[in-house]
């Protein structure tokens, strides 16, 4: 047994996550202070204004009304977005729950007798159908954890958009303050909320499964399934929403038009900016909790079939949830970093603070992984390995937590690296828009795929460590590990998108150009840190795969998926194909959804009377409607495909052909995902690094409008797609490791 | 015993080799006999003349003259480039056998002693420094061979080139007829030579090793290694040349100084088509002759260690070459199909007639393979399987044969309808222009992903037929079968350089419009035809080197290669990540060498005074150097890590990485490879249906230099890499194979 009791688990797991809650109303407080409408300008806030003389009259009230107008209509949207979604949502949840339910139940014929255990042998375990009814309500409760995580950040961050566009009046660091911790607000909620939801449901399972802990664990699985399945719809459908509207926008606005980005005129421009908070923030917020919860899921349930499930020590048992509550605190020390110790005075000290974020976090984390592995874990003891037991030392364990953590900063860092503008990558695809579209899309697809390289050997080193230190417990808490520091990862994650629309508020309001600088500025950053964020959901998304992998195989009793036989090597092939297939889907959807769009948006331009000259408002509820429609139809055909196929194979071609297809669309599915989201930022980024114009090189590409702007501009375009793209092909694999 | 004899097999195998040698001669004999400078116009072809009395001037003898002066720059350009390069693999060759027999003469430490058989028990086998020795002469032949594979083909292109052009004023008909003859001396001179070579060698081996089957074949397969390695140089090589030169003549030319393609005022021009004949021509002949080899080797070897070498049947042992020799005879009878039996009328026959070309070989080929099978094998016989023994029935082997044979008519058809613009598809990707740029790579991009679904099922059903009926032999032999009309293939893939060169030929020599858009019907259906033969290269590489892979893990001593330990598992995931690094590799390598080649356009066009009026000459020879020396220098790093990664992984982590790597590369390599392919495809035949206006729906999207046409242009200028990416990327995993 470790140092720490089991009482004082019980207490420090609900108190962590108790603090991690009253740390985001906190944030959530501090951001409310901002006023959005009427009182802005009164008070002691108003001397700290940095902004000339000559743009008094700009930023007026008027202008706050404005401001004010936008973001209620921008609310409004992805409200109802989410509803319609979650309308859909909730029939396959029912539909979904009640096939668990019966395929589970049917198992051993709806038996209601309690019979021996399977692996703690000599014990009586609860019959199936307990089993059954329980792991579906752990579903229902992971799908709905995962839909109020995506909800509640959107709430948050359509809420902070507008406060983040005034807030920049008064200097580019009171604005990153205001982005930051609404940002703050989503990642302490979420990884609070999915703590405390499966601490719940874990205590209230246990006062019916008693020491039946192979019961208890099993069904605790289905918040996991709950969650990811959720996350697959959530960040699909988001996705081409999102980008739907986005090359929709673009299309017409920046491509023909030639007026600018977010520009008030733009009928697509409403749609735009919900898209971000549907698709980045609820999306990416329902997506990282179902990593989140998977990982979790997946350590719990194997170490609840090896010593620590046997032996019925709670406190080692709850290691995984126990590292997550250390997570909330490190977070909340490395946030405090961002918001108080440190102050942005700079537009250039905005990505440096982010990046130090996720260093201090990662440093704190390593010395808290440590504390708690000491304390929670006996020195020695045995892990469940396909069939065998494995003997395993503590330390082990600190070091496949550790090496996902660093893992998962190497990842961040590669990224950063490659997508922003600070950096050679970014310029020379920037530069490479002198000589047109053509080069600028052949350097950044070069870019993307050499994107891919570093963060695979740090995902093929962390797998190699944690499955020889500890198999496939091993490689479950490591994906924890990349995935403690969630609350900083998306703090850092959601501050992109707020500044985005943020950044669409200063320019759909007229706000002065000094305003629309600031906030690109800290877009830019955003991209990055998108990035960044998507790079740890697909690292860590790629552990847990294959942890999720690793326990379907013991469960089907495969003993060796065996390259060399056919049918495994067929399942290899057309399993890395599977990503191409799904790629393909949601691009269509995307270009066809864009298409719409951009003929609606045209529509409105030539019939709306002085809608060019800006007299006359455009019609932005239609565009909005088509975003809707496109992203509800056509994310069922993809959703479809994902769910159906292991089904498919595994019916038709057994059990070693579905391993290989997992196997093999999670390692392509790695690449493609990885790949398309860099040269996607990277692409973003170079076209601001040229419209900044912040350094002679720069310069000498820009302004707005010349001939290597526009072509940067086509290349931002195609990334849109790439992008969701990415996030697509992520759940093809992860959700075919569930 | 089959029904053939060991002597009628002595005799039937040379025999079908020199009538294919001797076909070929008859057809460069026929092309020979449009009469390049001087004499045309003169003889009875004259009143076939279909262009207008208008035009007579135009086509006059000083057009000749020029036609002939362009064809002679083409040609000394490309010898030139393939002799440097030959120079430089020659030191490569040299390094490369005398590893090849240090490594293998220090096995068993250079002994000279004569030892027991491995699989023959009972038996002595020849000393393991003699087959050290064998095995380096027999890597020499292949390297030799692929390389004269390559340069012959080179010759007859370049001789049939500025032919095709001045056959085109005759009517379309006449220059296709030419373009395909020349096509088929390639084709069939690869094939008989490639067979000649390697029944030769083993005929002569076989004076030394005697009933030492063992010893013989495993020597001969260093015949398909030298292929194979040549073919990753002469690839690349000729990859990045071509493709640098025409992203540079394009980027300046097109784009900025609005002059047709192949216009005789762009310095790049004659580098641009230099490339056409030193990488789609010589690189893709050595490219299929490794492809052909290998499989040729690697079922003889497979066969060597079963019963037909235990049992020293010469005939079932020959069956891999009696299938290529009657290739050869039916791949002859289906040429006369396009040369004699049919003739082509109208632009919109060439592609149906190219495709019946496919069909009928693969309806012939079916009956014979058929019977080979039946005169060649015994009834029933047992193969060797992973360290057993297979029983096997000769129609189990047909089955094998013709499944590989029409999963390549399958993938070729595929190949067909997402690249040519006669379907809806690439027409798609056109319309898409309408919005741009941006758009058009989208959708060109969903293209390729989408059009890998049907091979991968394709080649994943045949591997699972052909394994389930005959082990790794089977995959082999359908490897050969897929490759078994390659002379039709070669000829169907070769016309497309070559059309792509007349119509460069009679751009630059001032021919009239009516005579380009011949020229350019003829290169729209090659872009096609070029797809599907990278298809089919692709295809039977994923064959062959599964075949190889099993032939490596089968020598290690492997049993298994199970996913689910770490060290395979790593493997899979870094191995579907090597097909991206090399691809930004060679990408970089286009793009940085395509960058320096506008540097250049772009000075002679801004110092030579009346270059743009078309009063003075460009300086072709600088742009021919840097396309030579880009291509020299950046083949070297991608080369030389397809060769080292295996080499390192082995050492340094052991066998069962090394084979995860192998399969992880091989099941990612295919999908990117086949979707750049079909992507660059599509982008070029998008542009090339805008441009030639066949339909109202491409009149609506053109004429030359709308918007629409502009996006189009940048798409085919992205494409060039991506297809070069493709042919590499199929390398890479190949050459892990060997």
């Amino acid at each position: 047994m470790g140092l720490l009791s089991e009482g004082l688990t019980q207490l420090l797991i609900p108190l962590a996550a108790l603090v991690g809650l009253a740390f985001a109303l906190l944030q959530w407080f501090l951001v409310s202070r901002v006023k959005v409408s009427g009182s802005y300008g009164e008070g002691n806030g108003y001397k700290d204004k940095l902004i000339g003389e000559a743009e008094e009259g700009v930023d007026s009230l008027e202008v706050t009304v404005k401001v004010a107008e936008i973001q209620n209509a921008i609310s409004i949207g992805a409200t109802s977005f989410l509803f319609t979604q979650y309308r859909y949502l909730s029939i396959f949840v029912g539909v979904f729950s009640a096939i668990i339910f019966l395929f589970l139940g049917s198992v051993k014929g709806f038996s209601t007798k309690s019979e021996p255990c399977t692996y703690n042998t000599g014990n009586t375990c609860k019959p199936a159908l307990a089993n059954a009814f329980f792991t579906t309500i752990a579903f229902l409760l992971g799908a709905l954890t995962s839909v109020l995580s995506g909800f509640f950040g959107m709430k948050i961050a359509t809420y902070a958009n507008a406060r983040t566009t005034l807030e920049a009046r008064r200097g580019v660091g009171k604005a990153f303050i205001t982005a930051f911790r609404s940002g703050a607000v989503m990642g302490f909620l979420l990884a609070a909320n999915g703590l405390l939801v499966l601490y719940i449901t874990i205590n209230l399972f246990k006062l019916y499964y008693g020491d039946d802990w192979e019961g208890l664990y099993e069904s605790i699985t289905g918040y996991g399934l709950g969650g990811s399945s959720m996350a697959l719809f959530g960040r699909v459908g988001g996705g081409i929403y999102t980008k739907a509207a986005d090359v929709g926008a673009d299309l017409v606005g920046k491509v023909e038009r030639n007026i600018p980005e977010d520009d008030p005129r733009n009928p697509a421009v409403i749609a735009d900016n919900v898209g971000d908070n549907v698709g980045d923030i609820a999306g990416m917020g329902s997506d990282l909790f179902g990593s989140y919860a998977e990982s979790s899921c997946a350590a719990l349930f194997v170490a609840s079939i090896s010593s620590f499930g046997i032996s019925h020590d709670y406190t080692a048992m709850s290691y995984p949830l126990i590292i997550s509550s250390m997570g909330i605190v490190v977070c909340l020390l490395t946030t405090l970093f961002a918001t108080d110790l440190f102050e942005i005075k700079k537009v250039s000290e905005i990505e440096p603070s982010l990046k130090r974020q996720l260093l201090i976090s990662t440093v704190l984390m390593t010395a808290g992984i440590a504390a708690v592995t000491f304390v929670a874990l006996p020195s020695e003891f045995t892990l469940f390995s396909f069939g065998t037991n494995k003997a395993v030392k503590n330390w082990y364990l600190f070091f496949c937590v550790a090496i996902g953590l660093w893992a998962g900063l190497v990842i961040g860092y590669t990224t950063e690296y490659y997508t922003s503008n600070a950096y050679s990558p970014v310029q020379d695809v920037a530069d490479s828009c002198r000589t047109g579209a053509a080069t600028n899309v052949i350097f950044g697809l070069a870019l993307g795929y050499k994107s891919v390289i570093i963060p695979v050997f740090a995902i093929a080193f962390a797998i190699y460590v944690s499955f020889s230190l500890a198999a496939m417990y091993g490689i479950a808490v490591a994906a924890l590990g990349m995935l403690s520091t969630i609350s900083t990862g998306l703090a850092i994650d959601a501050y992109g998108p707020i500044s985005d629309n943020a950044g669409g508020i200063a320019e759909m309001a007229g706000m002065s150009h000094e305003i629309r600088e600031r906030t690109d500025a800290l877009d830019a950053a955003g991209n990055t840190t998108a990035a960044i964020g998507k790079g740890f959901a697909i690292g860590s998304a790629a552990l847990v795969s294959l942890a999720l992998f690793g326990a379907y195989v013991s469960r089907a009793g495969i003993e060796t998926v065996d390259v060399l036989t056919p049918k495994v090597f067929i399942g290899l092939l057309v399993g890395a194909m599977l990503p191409y297939w799904f790629s393909a889907m949601t691009m269509k959807s995307v270009g066809s959804a864009a298409l719409k769009m951009v003929e609606e948006v045209r529509r409105q331009f030539n019939t709306i009377p002085g809608l060019m000259e800006g007299t006359a408002k455009p019609d932005y509820a239609t565009c909005v409607k088509i975003s809707t429609d496109a992203s509800l139809k056509e994310m069922i055909p993809p959703g479809a495909l994902v769910m159906l196929t292991p089904l498919i194979a595994g019916t038709f071609f057994g059990v070693e052909t579905l391993a290989g297809i997992l196997a093999g669309s999670l390692v392509s599915g790695v690449q493609i995902a990885i790949s398309a989201s860099n040269t996607g930022g990277a692409w973003d980024n170079a076209k601001k690094y040229i419209e900044a114009g912040a350094s002679e090189h720069a310069k000498s590409l820009g302004p707005k409008g010349s001939d290597p702007h526009k072509a940067a501009v086509i290349g931002d375009t195609i990334g849109d797609p790439l992008k969701d793209t990415s996030a697509f092909t992520q759940h093809s694999y992860q959700a075919h490791g569930s």
